[in-house]
């Protein structure tokens, strides 16, 4: 008989779940010459969530060479190709964008011949957001890199944010399609029709243990009094665990509103690759890119199951 | 010489303001049969920003006699065609919705012979937000109306926003066009190029004394400190007095989120009718709906100026 788990509602629980798992990844560190990335690689590996690989510069390895495990590298770009590298080698769980710009690291992961993405493998971005004023962790996609999701697309986001819930032992996730009106309307937003067949195949279990409905609007989704308030029904019942967004400007606006203005910590990674990547901007916290580097644990830890 | 005036960075600022300059809206309040609107009419008239006309039922004129004018009506229906016809007469400068279905209110509203929508006009929706942790009031079109904008209609979304800055006593409002990058695109989203035309036409005093600038994501456009961390120079300063969703979806969540997890306060109405029309839906507050007479009251005032 399976035991009962708990589910887990904040960064600090997730953390303390991979401490008592025991359960690292080896994080491969690109390009890892900013105090920024040094300092969120520092917080995961004293929290005991990671064995950092910098792959870095001359002088970085100096530094770091009784700390950490290093890999030369001569430049940002030939960085990201020795991270892929080790990816491809089984040498690393997870990678990690150091001091480097975004398309150079996705040109490599993105290599037809040596790159991480599967063929035909959908490349998108999830989010676990803690909002002071929601009581669990919300899961959420995409903000950063499809612009407008196909209906095929949609359902490996799906399928990514359900086996992330799974992985926080929420045993059945309540995934919301989000639209500006609980209306279906095949006209203007054709996506809504695909909603409706979303739901029948999460009925029929395409999704595993999971319950998904839409569409509902941001608020119907989170909260059971406007679902009230509006005279619907939704097994959702206000009490959303992960939603989906119908494009990128949506799931952007919702990103940088919620870190903005209801002082929400995030954590973020790419699925899609063969490994989570770890793609924290500039603008992002060191907390939040030492989050991130705990949910691509788990997320790895799930996968090895 | 014009006096200096002080701009208006909240509601209960507004209500003095019009307070003190003494001018009042006829407001046509359609099918008002509900407590939440009777009560949002109430303190709206009790401010001293309106003057009621109830079009509603026998029992709801007979309750009110002796305090607001009202006008008979059979059924929402009606009540929306004689509140409608009102405006036409030129005996109400805003119309309210109260228990009324929008889409019957709405046919009323854009009938061809007897509507209140100028032909070639664009209906769209401007709201007014109090976000706790912001340091201003923020407008922000479109959550509610127009799906997709296209470029010419996202130009009369600019003149009505910067109408709309200007009656708040924003002498220069800085409006930000949003993407969620700062790099246009137009192969992915063809409508970031567009915005580069609407900087040229703001530059060249097509929207009045305004700063106009894009693509910009939520954050650089609200946030210093998120602009300097991207390097990124705009005008704009991170002080957005207003912004420009790219479609409904984005302007949709951005309020939802804002109402559900910041704790913001909302006022809102139509534009592009012959007068601003007070659209509020069930879940909005009463004290949002009262904020958003207010705001059509100042509309009005502008315009008449």
């Amino acid at each position: 008989m399976k035991n009962k788990t708990t589910s887990i509602t904040d960064f600090s629980q997730l953390v303390k779940e991979l401490n008592e798992s025991g359960i690292k990844n080896n994080v491969a560190v690109v390009w890892a010459e900013d105090s920024h990335t040094i300092d969120a690689v520092e917080m995961a590996y004293k929290a005991g969530v990671i064995n950092p690989i910098l792959v870095c510069s001359e002088q970085t390895a100096e530094r770091f060479k009784n700390i950490y495990e290093t890999l030369l590298a001569d430049n940002p770009q030939d960085a990201s190709e020795k991270a892929v590298e080790l990816v491809r080698q089984g040498k690393a769980d997870a990678l990690m964008k150091g001091f480097v710009n975004t398309d150079v690291l996705l040109r490599a992961i993105l290599n037809k011949e040596k790159g991480i993405l599967p063929k035909g493998s959908v490349l998108t971005h999830i989010t676990a957001a803690k909002i002071p004023t929601y009581p669990k962790l919300l899961f959420f996609t995409d903000p950063a890199v499809l612009p407008f999701p196909t209906h095929e697309q949609r359902i490996e986001q799906i399928k990514y944010v359900a086996n992330f819930c799974h992985a926080f032992n929420i045993e059945q996730p309540k995934i919301s399609l989000i639209h500006c009106s609980e209306k279906p309307d095949g006209k203007h937003f054709p996506y809504t029709e695909g909603y409706l067949e979303l739901k029948k195949m999460a009925n029929e279990g395409a999704f595993g243990n999971c319950i998904v409905d839409g569409p509902l609007d941001l608020k119907t989704s989170c909260s059971a009094e406007a679902l009230a308030d509006k005279k619907i029904n939704s097994p959702i019942e206000g009490e959303a665990d992960a939603v989906i967004f119908p494009d990128i400007e949506a799931g952007n606006v919702f990103y940088k509103t919620i870190t903005l203005f209801a002082g929400a910590e995030t954590a973020a990674v790419l699925q899609g690759t063969l490994v989570p990547v770890v793609l924290a901007s500039r603008g992002d916290t060191v907390e939040s890119k030492f989050y991130s580097l705990a949910l691509a644990t788990i997320i790895s830890k799930s996968k090895k199951k």
